[in-house]
């Protein structure tokens, strides 16, 4: 539960806002580099933080994050021209390079490299990485390291990356990424379904659905740990850490010993606006390239992540109810609902755009969703009084995968998972 | 006319509105009983008085209307599992009994009777009758006797009822109700019509288009009645009674003597929010069963009061502008849209979601409209200066029915068309 | 570059706004005449400067534009009938004539000459010129002498006129026809297209441009020149005229000598609301009657004013990008969007519905529309402190027509096309 106020604090992302300034310290992703493939190929639309903006890639092949509208008269830069190193607005022809610095102003009498020099186009610093183009939307001068998320730098064998527009505010989806808690429930199937095929889910979440949280503050954020009863002798870890701003981490599912050999996945939740959200799930192999068909599941529009059209919108969306079938909700699934991204999309959409906070009632399951908030509001008002998040700048920091693991119930998690969780 | 004050009183039900405040001072209906035939199935949305909801029927048949929300985390209850003696949550598992008491949270580990005994779910009593559920959304120590409506207290067979979705203000909505002078107008043949086929009309209403109001205040609410000229020695009379909060009745139309053998019909207009209504639409036939066709005509969905889809919402809509015929507005209708709920859509819907009364000009006919909101202002005044509402308690006051009557000029209404008026 | 202050004085319209107030000084085009071709035929709905309002063809063959609510009970009266000489409000039969008057009030008892003599509907004067029905919104008592447009006084085989629904406010629209900058870029060719087909363009506007401009003020509003060097000896002018308070001349297109023979055209833009806009273009022959392939082309719903279908909406609109053709902007034209009012806009409505002039960075090229806001605002202000505009009252002034002409370096525009710009 929080207050009307922190609950604002926590959800407004737009320009001044004081998440929003948060938020802008960090470097991530702004769409699939697929999407401005072409260089001099058409621009895109894109909305990040409640800005308008546009996505192109020039001549040299620089990808350029610009303000949607010319600065001469607001025409909109999404019809421009994309040439000869530079977007060109179709108003009046002046043209922008992908920084933001005015080329020419082609109907101005007197048009000069003096004359423009302090003619600019917002513009934003980016970078590509794991098959997305990144931005940082902040203060020049404060610009951070690049993150050393292990999945952006693998190989394009070992890695994947997808989206999906997620219509509610970024906070509520992350809480659904720390909330280990909900698997056992939300994602499970129906006991007359796993008596008919008991192959269909984990026996540990089946378990043991009540699941003792450890929730620790680390330095890319908070390392959230469910423990449960896996035998007389031993405890069945699961640990989904939380990167700040809005990255979580799913560890691999499985009765396997330990997630040493596993693939991994993940998220990030990215703000297009206080009520919109791109849901970014990527997954890394270190150990060997994905098989085609691992690939099609985790990255492709019909895949674990999907039903997405062409324009990432998710075929099962709220407009739909989430296609819910009532009598697969009888017999199959908790839910009545296919996939699990659709199955969390329709519980934290039905929340409202932004969940009213100050209603709740928590419990001690929740644990990873009160730390996420207390962190993020502490960072908030930290960097409100002038003091910057360390995590921005701190690039290792980010360097950590997601682990699952069986221990003796005598082995501490830090010493029989820390090998687990870090990578190369 | 109103000031503006008086007009956002009389309009607005939200919570702690005045309106709003009185409204749930009575039981009115929620949805139909089919709309939540079966025990264990799916639960369905509902919004009243700007409240957002869910119904649902348990395993032992009582219906539950309760917050939309899970306490817990938010998450929308619609696609909750209905399932033995509960709905269930589907993010974590929080179960509900229909009276919003906390039955099960499997996802916590020290759950117990006592931990979850303060755990509750927003929930209004709830009642069966007449083919409807009936809720009450008001304090608990002030919830009323249920009233005496005799449609909903007649066997299956002598009543009916159906409902259709309304785009405006429900105030509005009553006003047309109880305003006896459009009916020889909007409901109205041309004259043409009548010529060609002089059976299509009331010729007790086109005898006379001005009739004159009499307007009397009851312990249910207002008596109207509207008085025409029947011939030089009798007057042909048309009682439409209002019943607090949102009740009018229907005198049967005819040319018989009187209407003691008749069948009659009556709305509740049922604010859904401040811009949106149930136009709920009954019948009673206190004398015998309603044939196939009857009961069809009065409550199908392709009946009198419709046409209306499967979500009761009407094919003839503002979208559509009620599917005027122009041709038909000259040849046989005064309005030239079909069907009489259609005529009185598109005049109120037309005002706007909530009519501006502060710049109305009101003439004699309009008396029954002033004494309405007279009422409903003064008794939500009285309400919000701690003086209860006298009419909501009183059960038996709203066991009447309405009447047509053609009565020597000589005697009084009263005298002459009492008996009429009341039902066992 | 405005101020917010500005930018909102500027752009409002409504009832009681500076700007709203000053264009209800003026006579404009409210529909087209065969929107309302039949005497007692359906009323139309319009919406003007934020008003809502119906037109209609009395028996008589006037026509009226009036409140689109009956004044007493404030039912839509498009539902109207209209006959016999006036409208009558389907919900109590009350009649109004075109003036407003009312005629009847069937409903009421006691209905007389008398009782209703203070009973009117809002009610605006309107004329036919030019097949339109223009209105004059403002106080009867300052109603003007209607403005000489030459198309409106032209036989109707000399004359076009259509309309299209543009969704952004009025001024930016305005702002586009005063801008003779963006024609040598916003409607140009590609040079790989020019250089495939000479003919395509106007090598008077490849040639050159950085046209340079002369802004003069005028007694009907603005004489906007844009000079262009034709060849070492000559200029080329092209000049636009806008007439307070919004209409712009276009001079004809070509490379003739001078435009004395030539037809010419205009627009009006006028305000539905703050964020609508309906963009009527007119087109004068002075000379001859429009061959049948002319009138096609400039007055019908597929020529160059179009594609709009059936209630003038463009099939070209924001929902569906222009239609822009990417491979055509490669290759082709500027835009990749077919057809001069598309490309219009796209950039103005992408601007948003009122574009933030206080972000804008102006240059010498865009002094028509610095003079256009300057003049307008001017007016404005000067309206709200009582001075009344001169031009609203000087019919005679708007006897202009656009021109285009080349000439001696040496002649002063003023004396060469003075004749060109005057009509009879």
């Amino acid at each position: 539960m929080l207050t009307r106020e922190d609950n604002e604090l926590l959800t407004r992302v737009g320009p001044e806002t004081p998440m929003g300034t948060l938020l802008r310290r960090f470097w991530f992703p702004a769409c699939l580099a697929e999407e401005v493939a072409e260089p001099d190929g058409p621009p895109i639309r894109l909305r990040l933080l409640g800005e308008d903006l546009i996505a192109f890639r020039d001549t040299n092949g620089s990808v350029g994050i610009v303000g949607a509208h010319c600065p001469h008269r607001r025409a909109g830069l999404f019809f421009g021209r994309n040439e000869e190193g530079g977007i060109r607005c179709v108003y009046h022809g002046w043209k922008f390079a992908t920084d933001g610095q005015c080329l020419e102003r082609p109907c101005e009498p007197n048009d000069s490299e003096a004359t423009r020099a302090n003619v600019r186009l917002k513009s934003y610093p980016t970078m590509e990485a794991g098959a997305a183009v990144w931005v940082y939307m902040g203060p020049p001068d404060l610009r951070p390291p690049f993150p050393a998320f292990e999945w952006a730098r693998l190989a394009p064998g070992q890695r994947t990356l997808i989206k999906r527009l997620q219509h509610c505010n970024w906070a509520q989806a992350v809480e659904g990424g720390v909330d280990s808690s909900h698997i056992s429930f939300l994602h499970s199937k129906t006991e007359a379904q796993l008596a008919r095929d008991p192959s269909v889910n984990n026996p540990l979440h089946a378990a043991d659905r009540h699941p003792t949280f450890e929730v620790e503050q680390t330095e890319y954020g908070l390392m959230i740990a469910a423990r449960r009863e896996a035998s007389a002798e031993d405890y069945y870890w699961r640990v989904t850490q939380f990167l700040a701003p809005f990255w979580t981490m799913i560890p691999p599912v499985g009765t396997f010993k330990d997630s040493s050999e596993a693939a991994y996945d993940g998220h990030a939740w990215v703000p297009i606006d206080d009520e919109t959200t791109w849901t970014w799930s990527f997954a890394a192999n270190p150990h060997r390239d994905f098989t085609e068909q691992e690939r099609l599941r985790r990255g492709g529009h019909d895949g674990m992540w999907g039903p997405v059209d062409e324009q990432f919108h998710p075929l099962l969306n709220k407009d739909n109810d989430y296609r819910i079938d009532r009598e697969a909700q009888r017999q199959n699934s908790f839910t009545g609902i296919s996939g699990i991204p659709n199955q969390d999309a329709a519980v934290q959409e039905s929340m409202g755009a932004i969940s009213d906070r100050s209603s709740e009632l928590l419990g001690g399951s929740d644990r990873g969703v009160v730390m996420f908030r207390r962190l993020m509001l502490r960072l908030a008002k930290d960097l409100a009084e002038g003091r910057e998040p360390d995590c921005a700048r701190n690039a290792a920091a980010y360097a950590v995968r997601s682990a699952s693991v069986i221990l003796p119930k005598s082995t501490p998690l830090r010493k029989g998972a820390a090998p687990l969780m870090r990578s190369s």
